[in-house]
């Protein structure tokens, strides 16, 4: 069965989203997402800041993962779940914007482990800037404890 | 002058630390510091899980990266501030315990960049067991825009 | 003045390369260059395996961050040079095959830092296929002891 | 059985290290090991060089990588291999030294997956200099095509 876009698994990344409660905590929202693409969105708030007033690198880097995870989630068959094993993030500049959006996205599925980037930019102005970059590894898991997503 | 556990520089730290808007909507608390450590807690609570429940790994690196942060501020002089540039972080286990708690350590100051490691602990029935690990290199700031801490 | 594909900066890169005695030494070569955009070319031996007969990560990683470094200087103007100052590598699967293509890209450049990253290709009955994925932070290093490339 | 220690598994690093073609092109020596440690040593030489002259990135990072691995093989039971999944270097100061020595170790051994990090120094008038640090992950093979190591 090709998975390409399949409905079903495209929900099932909308409904598993919904049960993060970090998500709903930082006020991020999911957009566009496809086979192997995940973009999530992200505005700026006090409760998100460092302490310049920038949205925290750890906001960043929980969507960032997030658009990763998923990315790597959507390539997989009904039933699978995945967990991060690692991700690098580089922060390219202070976290300055009207929105910020992680597009995540598959380099390589694996059958255990599943590489993924996602690319976080900040918007203002109407334009986007690249402000981090993220790879993380995502390893599928399969029958353990009701994980399937 | 030699700034070893510094009471100036360290009520530098805990002021900076409360003004971070993300620390406080996750609900970490700043724990013990000294001059290269800072120690960060955060108590598992469904506004910051993932999915399957567990605390989410975007939660576990903000404190993670927080705690690498102020250790590396730590060992600076008044004046200047600290941004992350990048890290990396390893989770080892899902996030399951009644705590966590990150402990960042500096492994090399230098004069621009600084590297800086976290160990993340899962508290389970009195005992800690280590969940993620975290290296970071943050980049030493001055005079840019009242950037001090 | 733009430095777009500027001979003299092309050329600077191919004779830096050629002082690099561990790119000799381990049999790699330059391929095509222009700006922000560099690649190395390495063929399996013995000589550079690791213990089950594949290349050594060791070897793949030297050709990745020197393609992903070059590719950084590629950007920068005349008498200024570049350190690594980190890089992360994802090995995607052994380096089995009949040539080695690394493929540098600068994602951001920035004054003092700039990401990039390397594609690591196997090459096997003409097609190829994904098998490292590189980021690296590059430093630009300006007047300090003759560094300038 | 307690494997601490355990002088077969240990007479197995040394003869799977003997088996790295690359160790031994870039002049890498193995130095002590005990379960979950490994050390090994490089030397200068214009045939590990950069084009600046000090010892290439690629070749301390190989080293490291390297010294991670056996530590972590130094943890697993006969009849299993290694393979190294990622790794990330911060490299803290350019490679100059009279000697640069890696010490690998285990931070969390795995099923599957294990975490090891290394440390490179540089040997200068005796004095040893911390320059490198990894961490790597290393993923458990059984069974498969005769890897063992």
């Amino acid at each position: 069965m090709e998975e390409t876009d399949d409905p079903a698994n495209l929900a099932r990344i909308r409904s598993s989203f919904a049960k993060q409660g970090l998500m709903s905590t930082l006020g991020a929202t999911l957009g566009d997402i496809s086979r192997g693409f995940v973009e999530i969105s992200l505005s700026p708030s006090p409760t998100i800041s460092q302490q310049h007033g920038f949205v925290h690198a750890g906001a960043i880097s929980a969507v960032a993962d997030t658009a990763a995870g998923y990315a790597a989630l959507s390539t997989m068959a009904p039933g699978r779940g995945v967990l991060t094993t690692e991700f690098k993030i580089n922060l390219l500049a202070p976290a300055v914007g009207s929105r910020f959006i992680a597009r995540g996205k598959v380099l390589k599925a694996g059958k255990t482990l599943t590489l993924a980037q996602a690319e976080v930019f900040a918007e203002k102005d109407g334009a986007l800037r690249l402000i981090a970059f993220l790879t993380a590894t995502l390893m599928a898991i399969e029958g353990r404890d009701g994980i399937n997503d």
